[in-house]
């Protein structure tokens, strides 16, 4: 077997996720990063490639370069797989130049700049017989699967309720004044899109209640808000859910809980009990019930009562933590597979265009309800 | 130093509220409970007198005959207060014909069936020269007033964000159908009011956001939910709420959450930090900040770092829990004090009218806001 | 029905635990407290008595006194129980007394200055008809009561391991040479005996093993400290366990470890599963298994899945916590039933002479073993 | 730069811990794994190596095949360092070897199956110029350099007390009858030596007692148990300790503890304060103090206040759990630093030799103290 061939765009020295797709396919040991476009800074370009042990020939000065250059490479050398880890506003680019010349692309998270550029991709990606995976990180933790695997076996009966909530403090202060890299491009809308708070980790928090439940969301109701004077985009906000199944749901997402960490949460109710599970003590699903004790289903390899999609994403024993690399190192790993094995479109147990097309909407309708006086808004797609 | 004579209205065998009053009465020693009329089942009615050491002849059969038997007793014999506890409609009868007989009430929440019957109370009190305390337990934990604390010392700066929940589930099935005593009237709009969950626990949030931040709601955008076929009243809800000082909120109160106990949590960030308090680990109190530690405070008496108001609702030294019958001790015990010390209208650190009809006012903006298709509704007092 | 007529000896103002007993007493309603002998200071005696509403004329002087003063009232009037507060060696010759007079006795614990001592009690008490309570407040809480009903129906399957762990810090420094009053008496031989961290929380962890497993400790190997210069007695140890049913164990027991709270817990596992319980969270139960998910057992009224004995000592629905001076109130509470239902020796479900006996043979076997080089000391009784 | 080429002996298909060091291996992008000796089975030998993307002519037949095919190799193509994480006994025979012939080593602990034999790798060592790390993974852990540094800058003032302990509970049932070769392995003598749980996990518990506090344990006092009738080595036990400052310790470790998962907790508590560190929740260190309140210091990338030791530790921002992959891999990436730079010995921060001889002196001196009826034991070294 031979490792997959890897090649990154963005992730040079000073940014915060490149590094985290790194690790996470160093992981498995499925992949070698052979080539990249870290920084349009030839500097920094060329030391993050050092550092990461990649010949200089393959440090490209742009990502236009690496695709061009790779694509002249035999192809038992060429990159199979492109990690597109830049801000926000270059994902589509990026992704629909690598999925015309014929790469699979592993893209971070929300797929594009709004809804109409995220749609462009369909007939690309449908076009390149190539793969598409969205970095939706959270999908890839164990007990996630679990929590979805309750819900769709009835465990919990009909689900009534749902609360998803993402605290986060970090962006309490004005970083952008002072030059903070990560602060100051997620607050631009010419790189981050319409929306700050809902489009960086709402978006998350509604991956993660309709991929739990297996609903739709069809309407909501928004009330965002900016707290920075000068701060051009949303860093908090809150929605009302209507699901596709009748359920009802409370979204939360915020930058500016101070002291908060990374604190997404999701809680699902039905009629016979309900379940938890919270991103920061990610091997522990709590489920409760309406007429026995509370118990907490614990990941781990080969872990009792656990569902094969979840004991699948778990490396060790239970009781040695597993945490946010390992689950986007599931992301990459399931890739790889996907890759091995001619999937194409949508990697098995990967999120891809569809989320990102969801995720999209969702940031769409809930810009269009924060400026409507009406209760709700239908979202549709 | 005498003990308090007590009377109670409602707490006969089979109810829930009327013990944890008893209890609560009982702890510091401040109380002698002398006189009930606990059920209009004399049987029922006469068991709990005498299972409370309560003579016969102070056993009344209903609330009447107990103001107007207590009335005739020489004053120095006669009950100096009187604990109403029974469902809602009833609150405001008992209460203003208390107070109009001159007699110190402790009611429990919320205060009446409507904002329109709680006004009602506004000239009976003023007229009384007594004192009308109203149950809001939860405002009787030593941590709770320690948030308030932080909050009104700049500790957290300025306040952006408030997010209050309380989940329940034991209402999840259909009790009412089953005869259950709790359920059937909490579920009967002639007894419990207009709103069901809002009334009896999403009170308890919005006050408890009302205190702890020190602000005033201002407007709120709601959605609730009724879950069992032919309940009356509903179930669960949520919404979002604006403050006076420009922060905002989100509200969830259910009762349908399955699984879940007893959840009331509050979390409030300012420019500065944040703090959170869960009533099911009462004595900790999370304050976390942007620039230091998380740090835990813990109640307790003498415990060094806390505020007064703190301290003195603490009986015991740290890690010695002390729990809700000790909350709700606390009001009953500044409520004799206030009755001692000759305070009129309200009792110091007590809730009491105001508090009321704030909860009533609430209750009022979340059906008006419910049955609205606007964003949002202005809560008005 | 009448409420029982409670004397108190000790518990006057700056006296801990005394107003921890007179809280339990309240908390249930069963009790009145009638007369004390709180404190041999006439000004700190007469003031207790007035601020707990006793007339001046049942605060006697010295618990000799209260003795020979109730026995000269007409039955009806007498207390029928006296609550022993006072340092630890007055425990006996105040029991003594009063059991001889026909008084039922509930005393704090350790019952005696040592072993001898408290042996001398075993007559008195048969000869005497009355009843003798220990505040082993610990055995006083629901989940407790649980975890002994796992064990004993054979849950865990046979019992292999007991870890028992009692960690305070509050005697970090040397804050006898400040005067304070808790600490002073507990660190003097002559008030304390001759074991002051395993006499007073030691024994707690002891009976606690004990009680939770129904299996005695037949030897022990002691490893006693004292860390304040000058400090007479241990203020810090641990032990290894041998039980009768060829199970081991570890108990720790500190009161220098700086910072703890009182952090009473217990771990117990057999060959099926395990139990663990903590104090500080005293509703919840964790319950291990090699084959089932862990579940947590939650106290509460009426809660599906405890056994009748822990049913019984819950007063309010779960999620409502309720914490030690519940735990406390159930011994008395029980301790009231008792003697109206004309019980004689031990109270049912009320630590008494028995567990005195042991507590004080550990802590005479702990000090024995401290003094040897050999591993293993029998602990005989 | 270059990756470090490194080998591998153990770890084929079934094995735990090869795997294990496989991704901490990978998670740096530090290391390409290009050579190996998996298994003494063909079969599973060449599985392993295509499932690891080695090719055929470097996945060796046994250990010795590896370490002479290596040699004949160009040095540039040669590996640099070799894992080894075989069962116990063939711990020194390859470290031995491979030191000799030149290979950095990094093995699995304990060091070897007896202390003699650990001892006669200390001439090699010296000899080789080459390094030895020792998979104390949980040293990798950055809030246990945190604890350290704590202790280190008197944070907690003078050390008094030290509580460890390790409970498992995957021994519970007889495993090595069913063949599971984890247990299997673990509990026979010749392939764990002379102590099963205490060389296990004990080993883990000693050095990070003594690697937290940066004390010498001097005596100790077993308590050594085998609940499994046949078991041929400990499977549970206990231990007093004392160190060369004069603080003293309890170590718990157990893996008859049913229903634990891998509960490696240490409690260090000075004259002024108190730390907790619990493996299962890594991110957070609690620190107590006699006279401020608890705080939980996180761990995560550029987390304020902690230690340079710790925050070279952390890959990602704080609320992103990193775990035990992340742990070894940072023994694995320092690893790679010190062969890089050229240490020789011992690598910066990684476990060695030193360590490797104390867990085997710890080992020594348990089995000894547990034959003898003495109470105390001296550790020498």
């Amino acid at each position: 077997m031979q490792k997959i061939r890897l090649g990154m765009v963005g992730g040079g020295q000073g940014a915060f996720i490149g590094a985290v797709h790194r690790a996470a396919a160093g992981l498995d040991g499925q992949y070698d990063l052979v080539a990249g476009a870290f920084s349009r800074n030839p500097e920094n370009n060329l030391a993050t490639a050092n550092q990461l042990c990649i010949s200089e020939d393959r440090a490209y000065s742009s990502w236009e370069a690496l695709i061009e250059g790779e694509l002249k490479l035999p192809e038992e050398q060429r990159v199979q797989a492109i990690a597109v880890v830049t801000p926000n506003h270059l994902h589509v680019p990026v992704t629909k130049a690598a999925l015309e010349a014929g790469f699979n692309v592993f893209c971070e998270k929300p797929l594009a700049i709004n809804l109409e550029e995220a749609q462009s991709l369909e007939s690309v990606l449908a076009d390149s017989g190539a793969l598409l995976g969205l970095a939706h990180t959270y999908i890839g933790y164990p007990m996630v699967w679990q929590a979805r695997h309750l819900v769709a076996t009835g465990e919990l009966g009909t689900i009534r309720k749902v609360y998803v909530e993402y605290p986060q403090g970090w962006l309490s202060n004005n970083l952008e004044a002072d030059d903070n890299k990560q602060a100051s491009w997620r607050t631009d809308p010419a790189q981050s899109g319409g929306s700050g708070c809902m489009g960086d980790i709402g978006t998350h928090a509604f991956n993660m209640a309709e991929f739990v439940t297996g609903s739709k969301v069809t309407h909501l109701c928004a009330d965002l808000h900016t707290h920075i004077p000068g701060r051009r985009l949303d860093d908090d906000g809150a929605a009302f859910l209507k699901f596709d199944n009748n359920a009802s749901g409370v979204l939360i997402a915020s930058q500016v809980a101070a002291g908060e960490e990374n604190g997404l949460k999701i809680r699902v109710y039905g009629d016979k009990g309900g379940l938890e599970w919270f991103q920061m003590r990610p091997d522990s699903l709590i489920v409760r019930s309406l007429d026995k004790p509370m118990t907490i289903l614990r990941g781990g390899q080969g872990q009792p009562g656990l569902c094969e999609e979840a004991l699948k994403r778990c490396r060790i024993p239970v009781g040695h933590p597993e945490g946010y690399l390992e689950a986007m190192g599931n992301l990459y790993t399931l890739f790889a597979q996907a890759i091995r094995s001619g999937q194409q479109g949508a990697a098995d147990g990967v999120p891809g265009l569809a989320e990102g097309l969801r995720g999209m909407a969702f940031i769409a309708t809930m810009l269009e309800s924060q400026n409507s006086d009406q209760k709700w808004t239908a979202l549709t797609l």
